[in-house]
């Protein structure tokens, strides 16, 4: 527990703070950065308009272009260059949105359900009664043993499961102990030659599977199926289900049901209780065909070196869980807030700084993807049809890294995506040969508790996809707050759990970031490269 | 934070545990106590049947008379004697029971609203839909100024919360530093000698203008109220409004509604945005009159001294918003298994063991009082109709407590209701006399946790009516678990959030302390009495 005994290792924060910066910095345009974020600061502002006036933002749904069309219209109006969206996918999928879903227990008492629908499933065109119905549905063979049973049944797809009460608050701040532990790097374990063998066979495996069970369902006239949230005390946590792709069967209604409620369907049923339930999901496809999906972008134009980039970005899309506020409005609205206070300062960058605001983020990195094959580097596209099926990141011996012409150009890419949490610090991905120059950028920020450069990595966001292709490409060391513990692709990601001191500050520090990048002598260092086919 | 790091303070256990014992105790029925309650357990079954299979039980509800129902079988298929229901109330008020609750927003956006309705307000008879208007309604003056302007309108009663982070885990056990807390006594201040007329006058006030409230929303048509839950992280805390009084106005349909949707629609009604929602509440009332409430007890007769009794207790009523699991299905089942295991054992008490499942609890400690008023002593009811209208406790200048026979025969009362937290001790309630005999009955429980005997009091639940009128009634000391943060009047009190073992733990000392009371030679001490009109 000793972990969260405050008031430690402010020694450690002392010692940072005395690190020597090898690195020169404009301390001048430092302090004109903060005085436009901490006082003249849109961000708050920008982040109660893009949740809760558009709305959370499912790539390609309505509000996605709402969104798309909103965040133009600010980035033109701030006079930033270059201001559009762009395709980055032509097919990605078909559109998707949902209006309500009202779930109620009917028998063997009457009982509101707390529930909300997976992304790309049917709604059930007014309410639809039906017994609930428990069986496992994991493979071929359980198909097969169902088959003909479950016309008109509501299907509970997963166990009960115990309550796990937390042992630790909601909301974290990192303390010292936990800064230093990001001050060492752990030395990594040999990776089992199979492993991603392995991973690619389970993918394969559960892709076929899901789709065999869309289309069984189906055709066999399931009502509904139901899922348990993967939070407790009441928290919906809902991603998506069905298919996107046109062509592909998107199932049936399929919702996530909070534990607390989850349980006691489960309970009833394995107690032989009639269990029967109301249920009235108002959700709808709004295309037939697959669209077209975009990321934004918009310049803050360099001169001298100004075909040498530095970008920015967060990704635009979110579930449709809650309002998508800290995953990812805060980033968006973060790193637009930091091309406006470079603007408003009058800062005159060497470099071009381009912000990106990602689509398809939460499919798999595919705005932020799309983005590096178009105009850094990308393998060659797979002939063979099985290859071609999977993510870019499973497909094997296509050939080397084809580069482009400004791959050489590029100097690094900055992310935002770990929800409202202040910034600590930033991840420098084991190249070594920048974390002298990112800790002199830091210092002047010790005093709003960003100290830490470590060595270490992270993952699952959009600096991946630069990372992967050997360009440096970086995400910021934030604090947890209540970003796992209660936000992420939950209900409860909204406006309201959004820290706006946190947002001046991000802003700050990464306006400060792009602003250095874009004017020192070099571009980044880069890392050791490895081929994909070697890894 | 230090309250956080375990491991410290086992010290303080250790001396606790070498506490002598002055007072004897029956070590052999101690064991079989333990033996029933820990290896043959029936406490989580029947907590699960009570919440649900029967559900929550909202005083004079339909399914607060299932549970009597429920209750009376298992304690007479228990073979407990003189099992009964009886009127503690004969016109405590109406009958309601709510099925179903759905709140959409429709402009500015598609947005399903989390809200439940208060306990006796009007459903909407099918879906209505309205403009939301924020309006200050606090006195008599607010409603003349807004006569005429509500008709059709849904009204938010509250301003918007800010989010506030939890800086402590959700679900907490006492450390030894809490434990050793509750050792030390915090000396009374001098009271606000108006303290009391203080407290009335807001009383009346409150209820004089609750009144007019209902009746002029009725009358001007308004469609509905909104009131945001005093919890956050989307948690309903949901109590009673409109009234339960036949003749009187429930006003029109009342809903609480989730703090992070709460928020939401005061931003965009503050913003001059067109707010407009549908909301449809499928709520009743299943009588027109006022229909009398009823404890249910039974007993495990005395034999000797059969006429003094020993009673424990719990209340069997519950909002409607969760299922009552740790308020207080938990106490009931506890209570319930403290009787089958004494039944089980073959204890032959010398007093009579009366068990008593309280109802009316939630609106004012209404069963218990019954109770203690019918059986044990009361004030002269008041004759001026104003004092009438007024709780007990507000209640003056009657004249002095008029004790009945049984008053002198009565030993003590031993309740239950503080969530599922397990029993880390007892309150004394400043009765010096008992803590030698707590802290020998408690001693053969130091090794699961119980050890500390604090003289401090503690209130709000139904051993208050016993100790009002100068008779020993106690609340056990219980780890504060999630009840506060999590499940006290929320739709998270269900079945999920309570602990089996806790469960067994308070069962096996709350027998044991119901048989040494009945057994020992002298009823419990009793400490001094001060009348009403001298407090």
């Amino acid at each position: 527990m000793r972990a969260w005994c405050f008031g430690a290792g402010l020694a450690v924060l002392g010692a940072a703070s005395a690190v020597q910066a090898a690195e020169p910095v404009d301390l001048d345009m430092v302090s004109r950065i903060r005085d436009e974020a901490f006082h003249h600061s849109q961000a708050a502002a920008l982040l109660k308009e893009l949740t809760e006036t558009v709305g959370p933002r499912l790539t390609n749904s309505p509000a996605y272009d709402h969104a798309s069309r909103w965040a133009g219209d600010k980035l033109g109006g701030w006079g930033l260059a270059n201001v559009h969206d762009e395709v980055y996918d032509p097919a990605f999928g078909r559109g998707w949105e949902f209006r309500s879903a009202r779930v109620e227990m009917l028998s063997p008492r009457q009982l509101p359900i707390r529930a909300l629908p997976k992304a790309w499933t049917p709604g059930t065109d007014g309410p639809v009664e039906g017994e609930v119905v428990k069986v496992e549905l994991a493979k071929q063979e359980d198909l097969d043993a169902q088959k003909g049973k479950l016309r008109g049944k509501i299907v509970l797809l997963d166990d009960a499961r115990a309550f796990e009460p937390a042992d630790k608050p909601d909301f974290r701040r990192y303390d010292e102990e936990a800064i230093g532990e990001l001050r060492t790097f752990p030395v990594p374990e040999d990776r089992d030659a199979g492993a991603t063998d392995k991973r690619l066979a389970e993918f394969r495996k559960r892709q076929a599977f899901g789709k065999a069970l869309n289309g069984f369902l189906v055709e066999e006239g399931a009502l509904a199926t139901l899922s348990i949230s993967s939070r407790d005390n009441g928290i919906l946590r809902v991603m998506g289900g069905g298919s996107r792709k046109a062509g592909e069967s998107a199932g049936v209604p399929a919702l996530t049901v909070s534990a607390e409620h989850y349980n006691q369907l489960v309970r009833a049923v394995e107690g032989k209780q009639d269990v029967r339930l109301r249920i009235d999901v108002d959700a709808r496809f709004t295309s037939d065909d697959n669209l077209p999906a975009t990321n934004t972008y918009a310049e803050l134009p360099g001169s001298g070196k100004a075909n040498e980039l530095v970008v920015i970005g967060a990704h635009m899309d979110s579930w449709h869980t809650g309002t998508g506020a800290s995953d990812n409005g805060a980033g968006v609205v973060v790193m637009m807030e930091a091309m406006r206070i470079l603007k408003a300062v009058g800062a005159k960058p060497k470099r071009t700084i381009r912000l990106a605001l990602w689509g398809g983020e939460e499919q798999g990195l595919n705005g932020s993807s799309g983005y590096v094959s178009k105009y850094l580097a990308a393998y060659p596209e797979p002939t063979d049809p099985e290859q071609k099926a999977l993510p870019s990141a499973f497909q094997r011996g296509t050939g080397p890294l084809q580069r482009k012409a400004s791959y050489d150009r590029f100097s690094t890419y900055f992310n935002f995506d770990n929800g409202t949490g202040r910034i600590r610090g930033i991840y420098a991905q084991e190249n070594h040969a920048v974390v002298p120059i990112f800790k002199a950028w830091l210092e002047p920020f010790h005093d709003l508790g960003a100290t830490v450069v470590t060595t270490r990595n992270t993952g699952s966001t959009d600096h991946i996809p630069f990372d992967r292709v050997g360009l440096p490409g970086f995400q910021f060391v934030q604090d947890p707050a209540d970003y796992f513990s209660h936000v992420h692709h939950t209900d409860l990601d909204t406006y309201d759990h959004v820290v706006p001191e946190d947002l001046k500050q991000a802003a700050a520090i990464i306006a400060s970031f792009a602003y250095n990048a874009a004017m020192r002598e070099e571009r980044l260092p880069r890392k050791p490269f490895r081929e994909r086919d070697e890894q």
